[in-house]
């Protein structure tokens, strides 16, 4: 089926499309699905914080029960070396109860997988078959009140006493107390400690250690306090807390070794020369966090949507022509509040699988590279923090969308809204990740040229700037044809996915090039052989770029997540579900363009004709995507127990049909009183006659 | 001082511009921030449902005891006939508890004006003493399940019985329960309810009548149930239930009968004829709430600001060029995310001033004309939404500029947050608030042409589009002149007042004359006469056109907040105050210019250089405003006592002190550890050698 020649009653086929939806690891998802539906593991609104951190405690218990905790462990340990799996099936687990999936996610994803990737044989055998059967509960101790996105500056020692072949771990001051940790209040008997390792007088950087912290009865060890944060803004069910440790003793062997090591005498050792290096390599680790964010803020995106859109077909207000009160999404600024919303969700949600795919085949070993490690690490610094923010937006949308029924607990959004808000800064903040997919961009655009060879680079910049609307073939694109009036010959050279793509990778590298030229150009006057002076004016050159830096980084993101939705598209057999998801791929595609229309109009990439043509069309894709609104949600595969939400149950096209049903009898009895204003106009019309 | 030569040594005096801030109702707003100050008006983080919820209530009884809940009733019962200064004290309740303030809302806002507004004298002896000692708690019933944004089509009945003097109040289907009342789950009871009046077989329209619910001690009265909401997004403190009517009987004299009344064999009468402008007179009373939560919303605002830009110049994080790490706040990225929306804030927070100025002349009679009462309603519908989203704006991303630290409950961000959540579409959907503006804009300037000249409206939008860059003498800001590089030239010609406010003013004039041309267009073509089809091509039109009004309303808005802005400064008599809040509206109003530059470049009214030219000088903005950003937060006036966010009592500077000592000792001491990189780096340097 051809993109240009629209079959107005295409319908999809939801389950063609579900199945595209549920990925690689289908059977995983629907296993996870079915341990969601599980009112044991649901959240009871309302509970009090103490309460239900019991609940989450219990909640995991039943996990363990369940087999639903093991697959990434080793099979050897009874697990299922399954890591693609182990994340899919994490990330369904959103919608039983936020507290208890991330609960579970700092047991196992965190300080167990803390101990699986930086520790060896031996610290596995000793303590992950205790981490798995949630005999031995633990906390992952790494952010500091004083440092959360720089690690590397953590204050906490390890230091190393040759004579007793032990480490003392110790926070030396107020900022260096580990903050923020799920598990550390209450429940944790262990902690993996990032602290900076040092041994014969030199700091080897920071390395995780098992430290015991509490005995199962709940009594803190010696030199080992914890204070409670209390209340958070969500995710109440996990016990989060502070850590501080005043000259803890721990065994030589408690230092997790995978990738450095101290001798009994205190000789340091490690595989990776560089300590730069070595650090990334043990924080790489960190990725499966990002992974499964991304992919859960996507489950609750199509949770809101499929609660609000199924509320905005049934609900009415206001009367129309019709005669009848109008449905909600029938409203223009109703579906434009929603139906871009949908087509962004699709496109991170195959984003997410593609993630998936790479983060598998790096952590099963398959295509484990340094080369693929880094690119798992920047898509998924890359699409953590769109995912999570559009999470965020488009529960609070949807709920807005819903009114004050949006608002009740009942209805789900407030509270996933609430558990998901600090989605935005954990497991890495989105503006830090995004400068670190930003830093990445910079480094492949120099890498074009000779290594070093500044001059080349601006050279490359500089011609772009004058030949830039003829590179990717988009002067074609970008001239001001008087088309006045013809919008739809106006939009269709940008209908090709070529043209969608070429506009918004052109986007993506034209910023990364103007940003070297700037940071290039404000360090160039600096005098050769200072070097001070040159890190000064390098550094205010960044920051000067840094906002700048960060939107090249969402342009780049956001076109993974428009390339990943055509492959997924691409990769369809039935005809109709190809030309629906096109229609809302093209939303997507012309939705960023739409939103990004000044920087292309100013680049004199689009013409201003272009740029309302753009609009008009995503107004008319808007109204072509209403009818098939219910089936997009309903491909999502959330059933009524995922959802669990009143006013998506149908209850409101119940109270409609009862009370227009009441009119009718009413009218048909001759009781129905007439309005004042009838009255008025009847009396108008006969003063007339 | 000129706004041209700016002298980069001005500092604002702080109590100045907090004069000018706190505005006509100073004594009152301070009265009420000391009462705000009271930690018995505190919330209590994690409380549980029940416990806020009495804890509410006994806190009206503390602002009862204080007086401070009678300024907007009549002197004669003992109240201030103060209508500006009621919600100026009622607005800075909000750093309180929102729960105690909106509950007081319900109490006296919206329950007890609504006798005082609706009602007669008799209305107001019999129970206005008891309402405003809360003797008698009572709800607002107007909102049903069924319908919310559409008052006029409730489906509550209140039918006239002549026999028996009565009226019979009736909720006759499930959706015409009333649904969100604050006091109906428990506290309660009485209602002012809103119902179609009917008598004599004639429904004369939704009309207010008091209706007795619950006795003392919160026994049900006969015919009456309710039903608890439960747990919400926020405002947990508030009993917020539904009610349902099965022919409950009143008095006749319950009817609040100040705009229509029923004498005792049943025969309506009103003052206003025409159903429809009675209905809009009765509903009118309403926009206090509006003017209430559009300063509320503009002190959560600021709290939040005040909050995070104290953190922000106190948290470090990355190692810096300089030798320490930096602050936060000397970021590009984190001062690009909050010094716009400081702009923003100083600009609703006089606008908000303006809007309580207009609220006060007509509510004190003083300038109560039909035409003010509608310029209010407009007014404050315009600025309500903007300011309620801008506040779940700008406390999300202060939260998140926080990081973990702004999700815990006690540095305020996620609770205010939660709270104001419901500000978004309650005392009307933010959405529906808007589109009242643009059909306000629509008939303003239909009203420039001859009543019902639809073809000289049609030739007037025509004229604009071949013409449009002429007007508001606009073509030299348009033009593309040659100045690449030349980037301050090229911002000059806007940075006047004059011409900020003449491209904020057309964008908003271009817009509505565009939407009116639309619509005229899409129903030119419907034969005369059939009024059916002209309708329904009315209704697709507008619908066609309703995002596109919308944002024209927000145009419209905003552009109010820069007037509002812009003539608080004119007021400033301090040289040093007036210059740096210039800077401030300059970046508010390039930043409103940057945000619709595709507009600008579309339609002609700015170049792509001058585009860039706008970001440019944003930045450089930014960067002149950052040293004012403490004194700016400080001007607030909100004392430790109304913030109440451990991080914005100095603790982290405290923190860092303390680290850097540490680090300091150790080094004198000689036990601070070299670290491995340092030692390859002299090793490296050692070989060269």
């Amino acid at each position: 089926m051809s993109d240009t020649t629209p079959t107005p009653d295409a319908r999809i086929d939801v389950s063609v499309v579900g199945d595209a939806l549920l990925g690689t690891w289908k059977h995983e998802r629907l296993e996870s699905r079915r341990l969601a539906s599980d009112p044991r593991l649901h959240t009871i609104h309302g509970q009090s914080m103490a309460e239900h951190r019991e609940r989450a405690l219990g909640q995991l218990g039943i996990l363990v029960e369940e087999g639903a905790i093991q697959r990434a462990f080793p099979k050897r340990l009874g697990g299922g070396d399954n890591h693609g799996g182990n994340i899919a099936a994490f990330q369904e687990l959103v919608l039983a109860d936020p507290s208890l999936q991330i609960k579970s996610g700092v047991q196992w994803g965190l300080f167990g997988a803390a101990i699986l990737h930086l520790g060896t044989q031996q610290h596995h055998e000793r303590w992950l078959p205790d981490v798995m059967s949630l005999k031995l509960p633990g906390a992952f101790a790494m952010t500091e009140i004083g440092h959360g996105s720089d690690v590397a500056s953590i204050g906490t020692t390890a230091t190393y006493d040759p004579e007793a072949q032990e480490f003392e771990i110790h926070t030396p001051f107020a900022g260096a107390w580990k903050e923020f940790l799920g598990n550390a209040a209450l429940h944790g008997q262990a902690a993996v400690v990032f602290a900076q390792l040092i041994t014969q007088g030199v700091n080897h950087g920071v390395h995780a250690f098992f430290v015991p912290i509490r005995t199962p009865d709940g009594e803190m060890l010696p030199g080992v306090g914890s204070e409670d944060d209390g209340v958070k803004g969500g995710l109440n069910g996990i016990d989060n807390g502070r850590l501080h440790f005043t000259r803890v003793r721990i065994p030589r062997e408690n230092l997790l070794n995978r990738y450095g090591d101290v001798a009994a005498d205190g000789a340091y050792s490690s595989q990776i020369e560089s300590p730069g290096r070595r650090f990334f390599t043990m924080i790489g680790t960190l990725v499966q966090g990002r992974v499964s964010l991304d992919g859960s803020a996507v489950r609750a995106m199509q949770a809101a949507l499929a609660i609000a859109i199924t509320y905005g077909t049934q609900r009415r207000q206001f009367p129309g022509a019709s005669g009848r009160e109008t449905v909600l999404l029938d409203y223009g600024q109703h579906q434009r509040r929603l139906i871009p919303r949908l087509a962004q969700t699709y496109a991170m949600a195959f984003a997410d699988e593609r993630l998936l795919t790479v983060f598998d085949e790096v952590f099963s070993g398959a295509r484990d590279t340094d080369e693929n490690r880094e690119d798992l690490e920047t898509l998924a610094a890359a699409l953590k923090p769109l995912s999570t923010w559009a999470a965020l937006d488009t529960l609070q949308e949807a709920r807005e969308a819903c009114g004050g029924a949006g608002f009740m607990a009942k209805n789900r959004f407030v509270g996933l809204r609430a558990d998901l808000d600090i989605y935005a800064t954990f497991e890495g903040d989105n503006n830090v990740l995004l400068q670190l997919v930003g830093k990445r961009l910079l480094t492949d655009y120099a890498a074009q040229f000779k290594a070093g060879d500044r001059a080349a680079i601006a050279k490359a910049a500089a011609s772009q700037l004058g030949d830039r609307v003829s590179r990717f073939g988009l002067r074609q694109l970008g001239q001001s044809i008087a088309d006045l009036g013809q919008m739809a010959r106006s939009v269709e050279s940008l209908r090709s996915p070529e043209a969608q793509r070429a506009l918004l990778a052109d986007r993506v590298e034209t910023m990364v090039s103007e940003i070297a030229l700037a940071m290039r150009d404000a360090t160039k006057n600096v005098p050769k052989g200072n070097k001070r002076a040159k890190a000064i004016a390098s550094e205010e050159a960044f920051n000067a770029q840094q906002h700048k830096l960060i939107e090249a980084a969402r342009a780049h993101a956001e076109l993974l997540q428009w390339e990943a939705f055509t492959e997924a598209i691409d990769r369809l057999q039935d005809g109709g579900s190809r030309q629906v998801l096109t229609w809302l791929r093209d939303l997507f595609g012309f939705g960023l363009i739409e939103s990004n229309a000044a920087w292309y109009l100013v680049q004199g990439r689009i013409s201003g004709q272009r740029a309302e043509a753009v609009t008009a069309y995503i107004d008319r894709l808007i109204g072509r995507l209403r009818p098939h609104a219910l089936d997009l949600v309903e491909a999502f595969g959330l059933t009524p127990e995922l959802l669990r939400a009143e006013i998506a149950t149908g209850i409101e096209a119940e109270r409609q049909a009862e009370a227009q049903a009441y009119v009718e009898e009413q009218r048909a009895a001759g009781t129905w009183p007439v309005h004042e204003k009838e009255l008025r106009a009847r009396a108008k019309a006969a003063a007339r006659a």
